[in-house]
Parts: C-alpha cells; structure tokens; sequence
C-alpha cells in the first residue's frame, strides 16, 4: 500500500527530497531484457531541472545507480533497485520552513497526519521523488517498444489561456524542439513568453499535458476495477499538481448525444480515446491531464504557522513558474508503467488458444 | 486483481447481467458493527431501473441476500457476501446480439480479448453489476458515518447543455426531491423535460455528476500513489460511461495563477477541493465526473459483426435515455468504499501518540 | 488479506457453517477453459461427511451451484462464484455451546478477538468452509492437468502409531480403494480398525498425509518470499488441525550431512523433494502434513465458560474420530491452487526467448 | 509478488550477493517510532559472517545505511529504504562457477527459469540477501517490543544427533552466552566440537532451530489464510535451507489422542503451541524450523555443468560447516516482521468498542 504502484510489473518508491538519494525498485520485469542506461538517462534528463529557463535553476544531479536486478546489461528477473543521489542533502536552506505551512503543499497535512515531517525540501511530498519514476518509466517504455512496439508521447497542449486546437492531429515530432513541449511552435513561443513573463510576476501557471498512446494492442485493461482507464487515471493522479484527467472527449462528451459520439467499433472517429468497457480497442488511446498552478510562488500569501497564527508568507529561491514541461515525462513514465504492466497482466488469456 | 477493489476493506465483484445472481463479497469490515439492511434497501431502490420515467423500464429486482458475515444484525469480522438475483436470467433477447458488436460497448474487445463472451444483457460488462457495488457502498456509507459523522452526497449538476451553476453552494437537500437529482428544483425540470425529449427521439445524453463529502477529517490518503484524489479516481473511472474527474477547481485550474488557486490552509477558499499532496485537508471533499451519453440508443448506427462485415444497427428494448440519475447512487457507493478504507488504513498513523 | 489466496489464480472464500452458504469466488482463471462439473463433484464426495463409517454422520449437502464466470460450460475469464448451501441453517443443536469454550477450537480468540461470534457449528472457523476451497481447488487441478499435465495426490501415511514405511514408493492408485486413503492395503486396514476402536472410545486421533505432486515443470516458484515451499507452507497451514509440514527429507534432513543429503541435479536421491532454491527442479515435489487429533471428542474434558469459570465439558453429537481420509482432498485442493497460481506467475519470464 | 512480504507492514527485498549492495524496503511502520540504530547493528552481528569458529571465515561488511525515512532519529510513516554493501563486488573468484551446477543450490534452476543469471556468489539466491531481513526484523522486533511488549527469541535445539531434550523449560537467556548459541551449556560444546570435526571433514550438518514468541496477546492472525501460523510457516520457508516447521507438538501431535493433545483455553498444557484456529491464545508462542545441512561442500560431489555433462565437482572456499547459529537471528527476524504485521492488521478489530 502507498508507496507501491502495479500488479505484476511493480514499483516501490522510496526517498525523500534532501536524503542522501530517492530511488525505486521494479519487481516483475521479465528476465533477460536488455537495458538501455542511455535511455534512463535521457528521460531523467527530460525531468531534470534547470534544463531551461522556464525550470527551476536548482541544481538537482540526475546520475542514477542501478544496485540490482541487471547483469551484464540484461534484467535478471530480480527486482531492480535504482537510485538517484541528491546533491543538496541535509540542506539549512530550509529551516524558515520548519515551522510555517505553504499554501497548496502538504506541509500542515503531513505535520497533522503523521505527527512529524521532514520538512527539507517537502520532504517526501516532493516531486523530486517522481525522478525515480521517470527511471523505472524508462524501462517500461523500452520494454512494450520491444514488445509490441506502442509509443507513448505526452505534449504541452494548453497554458493558462494559451490552448492548442485539435491537439491529437498536429505532428508530435515537433514537441520536443521547444522547452516548453508543445508540438505547435508558434503557441510554444507564446507559452515561453508567458511562462517568462508569469515568472517576473513571482506567480506561477497550469495547464493541460496531452498523452497518446500508439499501437496499443486490442486487449489490455481489466473489465471491472482495474479498467485500463482507471488504472491509467490512478497512475497520473498520483502525480503532483494534478487535478483531473479524461479520456478521449472527456468532459466535452457530455455536450453530445449518443448518436454523435459513439464510435464504431473500428474506423471513424475516436470520441472514446481507445479504451471501451475498460479495455483498449485497438485505436489511439488519448488523455488530458490538468495540472494546476505550482503553489510555490514568491508572491506574498497569506498563510499560518504550525501554531494556528495567521502569518505573510513570501516563498524565497527558485521555483519552477510551469511545472508542464518537466512534468511531461513524468506523465509518459506513469503511463507507460501502467501499460507494462497490463501488457503482461493479459497474458494469460492468450493461454487456451496456445495450448 | 480485476475485480477486487481495496485494501483493507475490499470488495470483490462477481456475476453476470443475466446469470443467477450479480453480488459481491466484502472483506475487512471490523467485527461487531450494526448493518442497517434497510439502508441497503433504500440505496438499491436509488438504483434501480424502473424507477421513474427517466430509466429504463427494465424490470430488474432489487432483492438481496445476505450469505455470510452478519450476525444477529451485527458483522462479524468475517466476509459479507452479498447477493441481488437476477430476474431475467437466461433470456433469449439477446440472441440477435451474440454476433453483432454494438458501438460504445465492451462487445467487440471482450471477444476478442476473452475468446469468449457471455452476449445475454452485456454479461460482465453491464451495469447491472453495479448492483453489488451499491450494496457494499451502503455498508461503508453506514460505517463512516458511524465511526466519523462523514457525510457523502452526489447529485446531477449538468444534463447535456443544461448545467447547474455553483453547484456547490446549493442546498443539496433538494436533490432527492427530483426523479434527475438536482438540488436546482428549476433546472431539474427543465433537465427532466430535455431527457424525456432525447428519449422520444431514441437517443442519449450524459452530463455530470458533483459530489460532496462532508466531516472528512484531515489526514485521509496515502501520500504516493494511494492518494485519496488517485484513489477516489481510480473508484470513480470504473464505473460504466465514465470520462474523466477533476477534483476542486480541477480543469479550471488551470486558467489560474498560482496567486488566485493556492487556498489557505484553513479557511478561505477550495480550490484545491479538500485534498492537499493527496491528503484530505479538513476541508470539504469536491470532485465532479463526467459521463458520456449512453451507448445503447434506438436510433440507427453503423457498426460491424463478429465477421467484421459493417452493419446497420437499431438497438431494440427499453434503454436508459440518460444514466445519470440511476447512477448518483453509485458514485456515492464507490466513493464510501474509498473513504471507508482510507478511514481504516490511517488508524495505524495514531498509534504512537496513543500507546 | 484474510480470506483471499494467492496471486494470479485467485480464491476469496466466505461463509459460515450454519449460514445459508459456503462458498468461493475463482478470479484470474484464464478464459476459454472447459470446466468438468463432473470432477467438482468427485472432489466434494471424497470431502463431504457420512462417505464413510470413519467420518461423521452429519447430513452435510455436497450440492454446489456456480453463480457466475462460466458460460455455455467454459470460464469467461470473469469471477466463478460457487455456492455450496448449508442443510442445517438455524440450528439450534448449537445453543449450549454459546457461552462455552470448547478445548482445541476457535471459540474463546473469536470471541475475544472480535468481541462476537457465530456460535452456531462453529460458524467461520469450521472446516465446513473447505468445501468451496476443495470445489475451486477442483478447477485448479483441472486446469493444472490440462495445460501442463500436472498430476496431484494426496494420501494418509500414518494414523496415530500406524506408520507407512518409505511412502513415496508404494503404488499410490491403491489409495483411493479404502476409506481411510492409504496405499498400502494391510496398514489400511488396521488404521480402519484402530480409528473405529477410537471413536468407541470417545476419542479421536491424528496423523500425516503425504503428498505428491508429479511432473510439475521446473521453474515454478517465486526464488525469494514467493518459494515454492513457501507459498504451499501457507496454503497447507491455512487447512484446520494442520499443526506441521516438512518437504522431501524434512525433519529426517537434521539427521544428515551434506555429503548425504545432496540431490544431484538430475536423477538420484530427492531429498530436497523436488524444490531447490524455492523453485520446482522437475523432480517429483513431495511433502508431508501433520494433523492434530479433532478437537471434538465425546471424552468429558476441562475447559472454562465465557466467564472464566471453570467447567467439565462434553461434546455431544457426532464427530469425526479422525479427519484425515476427508483432509486429503482439502491437502490436494489447495496444492492445486498453489500450483496454477504458480504455473500462471511463471508465463511472463518465457516472454524474451518467445518474441 | 515474488520480493514483498507482509500487508500492512511490508518488505520488499532486493540486491545480489556480489552487487553494490543488498537491501530491503520497509513498508507500513507507523510514524513517529523511535528507531534504534544501534540495535540494527547488534542483529547484523549476529547474522554476520566470521563471527566465529564455526561460520564461514569470508569477509562480508555488516555496516549499513538508512537512505530514507528516517527523520531525527524517528520514523515518518515513508518507506524506510536499508542498503547494506557487498565488500567483495565484482569477485571472479567465482567465474569457474559459471557454467557448473553445484548440487541443492538454485543454480540449474534459475538458468532455466530466467534464462539468465548472476552466478556471483549465487547471485540474487544468496543467503547474504537475508541481512536486509535481519535489519527489517530489528525495526519489527523494536516495534512490538515498544507497543505490547512482545519478545521473540529463537535458539538452536538441534545439531545432526545431537537434540537438546524439553528445550522450551530451558533458560534461554544462556543462548546467547555460546557460539552455537543453545541454551543448554554443555550440548552447546558437544554442538560446537562436532561442527568443528565436520568442517575437517569438508561436510556439513543442519539442525533445529526453536523458537518463542512470549507475551503476544491473544487475538493475532487473521481466522482463514492469513492464519498466524500459516503467515509465520510461509516466512520461515522463505529462508535458505529450511525444510519444515512445526508449531507446538508438532508432528508429535500425530501420535496423540485427542484427550491428550488438547489444551485448555487457559493454563496447563501448550501442545497448540500458543495458537488456535490460526489465532494467538495468549498463550506462548512456540515453533520449530528444520535446516538441511548446508549444500555448499567441499569434499568432491557428481553434479552436471550447463551442458548436461556429467563433473565431479568440489567447491573451494570457505563455507559454513553449519549454517544454524546465523540463522537463529534471521529466523527471529522473519517472525517479528509477522507479529508486528498482525499486530497492525489487529487494529480495526477493536475499533466498535473504542468509538
């Protein structure tokens, strides 16, 4: 429970912010599955901070160890233990933030919840932990490319007002060419601008991240609780900052009548975003993730400290003014976990017809 | 896996649209606890179909029977199994549809995936297993209100174009007043009105469901990835017709700054809709959910048989014009089984500070 | 947690003795498998009481209804529910009983630990419950058979004094032929003879069944928490009365040195009893299970009543005088389970050397 | 699956015997738990190698490292992540063991379950990976001591032959005073003489180790399959070289009457060893656990190589001529880990009587 995601294909999370490292283990991956180190690398790249000027310019290393699990560049079917240092470990930086609860984190809910809190860096609410998903993310991606060939690409479709039309029909190839990750360059520049501009004001912005997942076999997705749509739902909700997902036309289906938004089974249009009854159909599988705005902004709020006293809060250092474009990796990564997993949650019903 | 649901109480699903008996087997339910079986009753009948102009005419009962795990009126400790019979079992209307696959059902992708397919009234896909559901939601409903005075009600908030406005600040009270449940007596007729004109035309509607849970106390949810925003998701998504959810402000977030979206963290605002880093904040609990329009419609639709040759498809019998009304119920249910676990999940974080 | 076993393959179980049902639900058998209802059947006759002179007379019904999950004769994939009802429901045989704690049985930590108890037959602890495992056990044993050709069998090897000499290599078909299981025809008889003495005496007696279970590919198993060993350890140890197990040598293996214990890894001695490391090696696996003497016995005896007084305590009715020859089939039932669980965790690490 | 083990609080194993490091991640310990460190270290004394004479003089690190979890001495409700580092990584000593098979070791069998394997010091089948249990079984041991008070000890009974009589009205308390670590002092030194004349003759020899659980309140283990004593058999089966277990009587049990074998619910006899219908009685705890002679050798045995070939095979190095003085704390670990899980499953039970 908690800090465990997936049924065969497993991760724990473990680490907090300013610990000596934060880090995953993956239970279940098949034996004998070559690892590419170089892609883990890259996709830790993808989340890293500083990458851009619209990231936090906080220095977090994103070297990773591989302590287990892996021999001679194979999985071994041993559980994989990877862990990611952090460079600012046992920080001072923090010590202001002792005592006082940030608006929109989990300071006063931890502190009440559990009765103690490392308050380093948030501690274990931080997104820093998501480095270590990004990594086991990278091995799930690799392995259902290997397997069944699906890609998984999230986008930046929308910031603040600043929204991309008919986002699943552009060419995603083109996103990441900006640092904001949008396929549409002229709306990617104007995102930069703002984002930039947001970042002046020491406020911050959400925004939508647009996930596809291409050449999902028909099949994944279990018919009642574990619903590919559900289980994908759990995945992205889990992620820091977000607040809602839907799946095809979403909230939009609730404009339309039933004539006008079935599909036929194959063919047509694709209203449904690839998952029928819980189960992918074969077509794209398309999701929208809303991210709200980072709560961390060095604007002055009102807030209270650990003692119930109204306090003016001015959050100091460096913060990311749009986590969306760091946060699309990480929404690929969950996905692709999820897919993994139901990937090999699904093969024993190939079991009666290859007997 | 698949069809379990929960981790320390948990429900385990089982039965068919058309088999002897839909039911459900919940575990985990502390020993020596009142069941009010007329609770269960009255949520049934908030079910059921039949019960108003809007739903199906159906006839499906809504009896139970209590197999195992309650003792002289009270649990036991022991797992309760719950079964509804079915009414029209091994019916032969449905014999038409063994080869055709109907659009926006789970027809084509159970064959497919399965091998296999009970055809007779959707077999495991339909709705009607959410009967059982509704059943063990009661239970939890009746426990968290017992153990924490927490207080969870749904109601119907949009219908197509027809959407209710601030929702939230109604008095929900009014929402049983209405065959639509929508606390909004005006615009639950005009809601009324619209759907009994989309089911002359042999169409469907969705809409939006809100839901409230009030007296949650703080420090409900599992930081990672058993958030109680993931968690409740994850219940919500698997119910049949479901889209998308957002919690709070949830896509509206993000058209806000962080200076306009970040609540204080007590008082103020709730934009972040009662949980914070997946956390309950004290705060009352918001979320809505989207459905799409109900798949089954009288009006003619181009869809394929099993053969994969296309075919024009007019679905015949008595469907549900819109689910949303029959289905407040069940989002109640689901997210009482979450609230409920959750409740018991936590008791292990006061120990210290009680021994 | 608490009723529900195993992973992949999957039993809840509920029920109680006197309830209207015991009963079973199967998740994760693979779809598309043709279920014998014929062998169900078998299975609960070598179970059920009154089969023979050395059993209780107790009417105990052995009909068994499946609730879902089977279609036209075949698994659909979905939940199979099983109901085994219950003749004597209500009764009131078991008044006397209710604030008395029997010597051997459940009834004093039941009722302390969850502060009420079903009195009634011994309510969730009685073995009445293994009746669904034997009936789930039965499709495991089916399914085992079928995709792998794995062949189950327990038999009794000792009863009280009555010791079989080198177990493993007798003829095990003669088991089946007399009413206590035992291989060996002579010792047969005079375990018959000794535990008819026993039930004249007011008395009851225990013993061993040994188990075998034959051309089980190697690779089954789980190499850390998940052994082989392990997960039948469990399984074995979760059958009432059960007090002991010990794979191939077991016990006698203290005796040894290394250089006399050591199985090569094909052919030769099986002293490790078929599993090495947690893992089936191909050999044939082979265990043994100590059963208590039955609790029940007509002898007076001390105990106290639910207020701590002490009394002098008769069980009335009708027992068994020993539980073995009805306990084979449970012993077999769950190695089933644990087997087809195992068969189906093991899929996915064939996946590389099949793509 | 596989790696993890426990429900509330829970381990997930991970590491190689010659990786960079072993270790486990504990799950579920409630916040605010004073950790002792120093406790940790005394139990990887224990466990460790060259501690003595009589286990292997290899040179195996006992520091460890908490990397999460942790905060000033106290744990936080997040996973507490313990690494413990291989001293001797990357060895070739073992390359001539690459394609050999060495008898009652996992060696053939991971080959050909996985496909692949690090045959380093046995790799992930390594004994060396129980030090992360040890270091887990401490928190737990700490745990259960500081909320109820419960001790677990465990002692050696039985060296090949020589088996100490009535080893449950020994003091135990003198255990610890001899390398062998058996209670009866002068057994101890005929244990630790015969060892020693087995290590000359390159053979090896297993035993019995016993143990007991004092002061565990009545009312833990779960009434079905999480029995406690069927939760305790599945942990200690888990670990290397044990071949059975045996509660109370034990086997014993078999050769009892009835009217003999049982206890009364309070004082006098313990033949249940502490535990009824899978429920601790309140009563003490007892259990024994057979280990098979270590299979590591070094006087010349036939095995077979990769390729089936027929080898006379002698394994160099230095080994433990008996594995059971460090097993004791690895046995002692694995039940702790079981109490302090059921103690925390027990939670809810008493949640009607407390509200």
């Amino acid at each position: 429970m908690a800090d465990r995601f997936g049924h065969i294909l497993c991760i724990t999370s473990f680490g907090e912010s300013h610990g000596p490292s934060v880090g995953v283990v993956i239970e279940g991956l098949p034996p004998a599955f070559p690892i590419d180190l170089e892609h883990i690398h890259r996709e830790l790249q993808r989340r890293r901070p500083g990458q851009s000027k619209l990231t936090t310019q906080r220095n977090e290393g994103d070297d990773f160890k591989i302590v287990s699990g892996v021999f001679e560049g194979y999985s071994t079917g041993a559980p994989i233990c990877i862990l990611i240092p952090n460079n600012n470990q046992n920080s001072s930086d923090y010590d202001h933030l002792k005592n006082v609860y940030r608006p929109g984190h989990a300071d006063r809910v931890y502190d009440q919840k559990y009765g103690i809190r490392d308050h380093n860096g948030g501690g274990r609410s931080s997104a820093r932990i998501t480095a270590g998903w990004v990594a086991a993310g990278s091995i799930a991606k690799q392995f259902i490319q290997h397997v069944a060939q699906i890609k998984i690409q999230s986008v930046v479709s929308k910031i603040h007002h600043l929204e991309v039309n008919d986002i699943y029909h552009l060419d995603w190839q083109k996103a990441e060419d900006n640092i904001v990750r949008c396929p549409d360059p002229e709306m990617a520049e104007m995102m930069i601008q703002y984002i930039d501009s947001i970042k002046n004001e020491g406020d911050s912005v959400g925004g939508i991240i647009s996930t596809k997942i291409e050449n999902c076999p028909l099949g994944l997705g279990e018919p009642v609780f574990d619903k590919l749509n559900a289980e994908i739902g759990k995945a992205i909700l889990s992620i820091n900052a977000v607040k809602g997902i839907e799946f095809g036309a979403g909230f939009a289906a609730t404009d339309m009548k039933g004539s006008e938004h079935n599909d036929t089974p194959v063919g047509g249009s694709n209203n449904e975003g690839g998952i029928t009854g819980g189960i992918s159909n074969g077509k794209t599988i398309t999701f929208n993730t809303a991210f709200k705005p980072v709560s961390s902004i060095s604007k002055s709020q009102k807030s209270i400290d650990k003692d119930g006293n109204e306090i003016e809060l001015k959050i100091e250092g460096r913060h990311d003014p749009c986590v969306l474009p760091r946060a699309v990796p990480i929404v690929e990564a969950m996905t692709a976990l999820v897919i993994a997993d139901h990937w090999l949650m699904n093969l024993k019903n190939q079991i009666m017809t290859q007997i």
